[in-house]
């Protein structure tokens, strides 16, 4: 999606070869007009997936999830990141370990608010080994939902996030591909090429 | 407001005399079209007060500050909860205790993101003793801008947040007030009733 790349080119600054900064539109502080934009991206994206409500885990992903899930005229529903596991019932939880940040949460869910019948959205900000993807697949498996697509903003596609994804049978479009960061570096791929190869 | 208040009513839950559920439209499933006619509120509400940025505490702020952003056309900023002091510059940090949780965060703000001459409008879900907001104004004093007024969802108005922020000089507009809340009971005070007196 050009509209992102070129925000990225513009905003984005590469602090090493692995973290790419964003927080001037996206993260921190937040350009609501260009999220719309993004939002109905995604919403126009997967508009014939029969999409019955969108999911996004806190809290960088529900800006934009927030304008998917109002131009899909679907319930957005937030999963948590709790440090402790919570024993009395109705909730599905699974451990997630961030290499990237070093830290690690129970993503969770309230049965409540989701049924086996549901078709899911997720969104988020970034994919880069697709631990929190991944984390939230396994939630919404165990529900007995469907995990009928995953919307990223910003793919770091040389890490294997999509690669796992993907082998997992999941859909996944990203809005802007990453091939490569490094010292004032940040190159994209295009929307069709496979992911680098390991 | 009564749309607010209405929603409340029918799908709120108080599960304490200080505690009500209210995930199913606001904080964990979030229903998108409330929270845009909730954002439309306060950006009419706030409309002549010369907004130049919409502040809000991560996470379940983001969706309604997003959508006030949105109408009012000015960028959102999320104030972060981070564990630990940042130590390279360029940053506000505050410290915040959450009486209701028994936790603690610093409350973070990278000073790119807020500039002397801005006027802040804080977003926030929740007010009830009021420590989050108080630690969001400290750090927008820091920087030499001016909190300018304060949007509530929620107001447990039996609390003393309203009280201690106004004491301090700020504006707070909420746009349901709890007045009592117990075994599923939720009692409103209207706009213009005062706070329970102390």
């Amino acid at each position: 999606m050009k509209l992102l790349e070129e925000r990225i080119r513009k905003e984005g600054k590469a602090l090493s070869e692995s973290v790419l900064k964003v927080d001037s539109f996206i993260n921190h502080q937040v350009d609501p007009e260009f999220m719309d934009l993004l939002g109905k991206d995604f919403a126009e994206h997967f508009k014939d997936y029969g999409i019955t409500k969108v999911f996004t885990i806190e809290s960088s992903g529900i800006a934009p999830a927030m304008m998917v899930a109002k131009y899909l005229q679907v319930p957005m529903v937030i999963l948590k990141k709790q440090t402790s596991k919570i024993l009395n019932g109705n909730v599905y939880q699974t451990r997630i370990t961030s290499f990237t940040k070093g830290t690690s949460y129970e993503l969770t869910l309230f049965s409540d608010y989701i049924q086996s019948d549901d078709k899911i959205l997720l969104i988020d900000d970034f994919l880069a080994n697709g631990e929190a993807a991944t984390g939230a697949s396994r939630l919404i498996e165990q529900s007995g939902a469907e995990l009928a697509g995953i919307g990223i903003l910003i793919e770091k596609s040389f890490q294997n996030g999509r690669k796992r994804l993907e082998d997992a049978g999941y859909y996944v479009y990203s809005q802007a591909r990453i091939r490569k960061l490094g010292n004032g570096v940040i190159e994209f791929l295009s929307d069709d090429e496979p992911v680098i190869s390991e």
